[in-house]
């Protein structure tokens, strides 16, 4: 079947990309000796899963226990959830770990530690729990060194119904630096904290198995993993306009678009209409923070990929893209019913709009792979 | 079931809230002499497309080919898909009709006109086309004044394949009052672009069966509704924060909010931590263009639905919102674990992250209603 086949909005995955990414960073994890865990709530698909780890059902990282759910029913049994444990989903977590999955869960509270610690006793399971540590990223995690790490290590210790089962970061800041030098740091900042909280465990007499980093703009650009045990990358099977901005790829790394057809001219207001809207693109706008014309999505050529200059998803709402055009010519080179590819800021949140993905390989369609969206 | 046996994060329908809000509109355009055809793209749920009728299978719009196809399943026949018909969707479209079901379609460019009328005529059905006016929303449609307007009418008209079915249009800008003198302008302004564009149509002897107008700002707040024959309006069944602040609805009119559990407390960055990010809740950040400190959404107590004073989703990332705390007791007033709810901005957006309602009466669990999400 041709692109030109496949109904609009669709969201196509051109597997080559995909394919050379996933090489890429499998074989840049394997040249420094660092484990490779993927994040795979970009993709939230077992067929990227198994490609990541070249056809090997290999460890992966999951921010929902859906997706635990779903892969370990796909044959991945180690996995990490790396969102903060909330105490009422430890009951779903221990079923899933007596099924056999190698489920870790993460903690940065000392009383939640704890909390974990007796409900598992209860549920007749013993969680393996990484500490999570806020390295720069700012969002969750304790510092490394702050008192708070050793009282978690002590409580995960205390009980029977859990273990230490290492450290975690994700150093976020590094989405916010578009020079490699930022990166460069944050990168550092992941590995120095890690090592940090990793030696204070240590020397503590506490177990601290695994030294866990990662964010795709780290992962690609660190300096040294001295210490770091395994990386969580996550967008770098897709890639996307943000993480081009970042330095994490070129734009020809881009593996993920979305395909929408030209549905209205506004010759008065100066706009082409697309029927990708708010629902099929995501609001996102995180490439905006260092490129500001791309708005919500760049208008690329249906075959080529090619950008239409000056073309950019500009406003929406749910069912309508809005593209202004910077010269009225831009109406008779694309007619009522031409389709393009808009290259979207964020991989991520775009592919969590569709429950599937056309795979492409160049303009034929080749396969269509599911989702596991929701909770 | 109680709301606390819910998982979360998970998106709750109040059903009374809802049905007070669907019976208001429907008293309301009663009360006018005008048709209600409610844009069920933003609750797309069979359910509450018939309640929103008081029990009878009533005319809808809808956003989607796949939402035409479901309610069309459901028992709804009369159907309006309002954006913009792109010549590849004919035929799934002209399926529909052949089944049995009313379906209208939309266009606003005299090519388009022409192209449906020769592809309807292959296709073997006669379209019933509505001509989208932009009367002010900026997004499609052309001007009731426009030669425009009378090419399209003539094309239609000229193909055996088409028929004039009236004239559409939706006053978008009404989203950008927050007084009630400028929704009542961008009402008028839907009221008097409809009827201008009817009797130039009338006048040259065209057809003009219905004057469409609707967005829940006019719906609510139109003086006068001579000569429209139906409106459309789509959020008053759930109403949002961007509602209120544009004066659509009151704080007890919000009938969905997505329920959360406080994960992480991070006290050296003062900020709580919720399992609600980027997919529970959007990205959508409409009411913020008159509430700034509303964020992605307003934290609100789990069963009184009162606001937790200063405390919004001011920050996120794919499954991590982040809650400023102004003070650190609330540390200690929100342990983890503690579940509360989210108002949304737009309501139609944060509905289509998830695949279901859970309805709610109170703190009671009563039901779950499925939505047809993607296309």
């Amino acid at each position: 079947m041709h692109l030109t086949d496949l109904p609009t909005p669709s969201l196509l995955l051109d597997r080559q990309v995909l394919i050379r990414n996933l090489e890429a960073m499998r074989a840049r994890m394997a040249g420094h000796g660092v484990g490779l865990r993927p994040h795979i709530k970009t993709a939230k698909s077992a067929r990227v899963a198994e490609l990541a780890h070249g056809g090997v059902k290999g460890p992966l990282t999951v921010s929902t226990l859906k997706e635990a759910e779903y892969f370990f029913d796909h044959g991945f049994t180690d996995l990490t959830y790396a969102v903060g444990m909330a105490p009422a989903k430890l009951e779903r977590a221990a079923r899933l770990r007596a099924k056999g999955a190698d489920l870790k869960i993460v903690t940065d509270d000392p009383g939640s530690a704890a909390a974990i610690g007796a409900r598992a006793e209860d549920l007749g399971t013993r969680f393996p729990v990484m500490i999570e540590l806020d390295t720069g990223g700012g969002r969750a995690g304790v510092l490394p060194d702050s008192a708070a790490l050793m009282e978690i290590a002590g409580a995960l210790e205390a009980a029977s119904g859990t273990q230490i089962a290492g450290v975690l970061t994700h150093g976020g800041h590094s989405y916010h630096c578009s020079d490699l030098a930022g990166v460069r740091r944050a990168a550092e900042d992941e590995r120095r904290g890690l090592v940090t909280a990793a030696e204070r465990l240590r020397t503590a007499g506490h177990a601290c198995p695994v030294a866990s980093a990662g964010s795709t703009p780290t992962a690609v650009h660190a300096q040294s993993f001295e210490g770091v045990d395994e990386m969580r990358p996550g967008v770098y099977v897709f890639n996307d306009l943000d993480q081009v901005e970042i330095g994490s790829c070129r734009r020809p790394d881009l593996a993920l678009s979305v395909m929408a057809s030209v549905i209205g001219h506004n010759r008065h207001r100066g706009h082409l209409l697309l029927d990708a809207g708010m629902l099929a693109l995501s609001e996102d706008l995180s490439a905006n923070e260092f490129r500001a014309e791309v708005g919500y999505g760049e208008v690329c050529d249906l075959e080529s990929l090619a950008p239409l200059p000056g073309l950019f998803v500009r406003n929406m709402s749910q069912e309508h893209g809005i593209v202004p055009v910077p010269e009225p010519s831009a109406f008779e080179r694309l007619p009522i019913g031409t389709k393009v590819r808009i290259l979207p800021n964020h991989a991520c949140i775009t592919a969590a709009a569709h429950d599937h993905y056309q795979v492409v390989e160049g303009t034929e369609v080749v396969d269509q792979w599911d989702r596991v969206n929701g909770w």
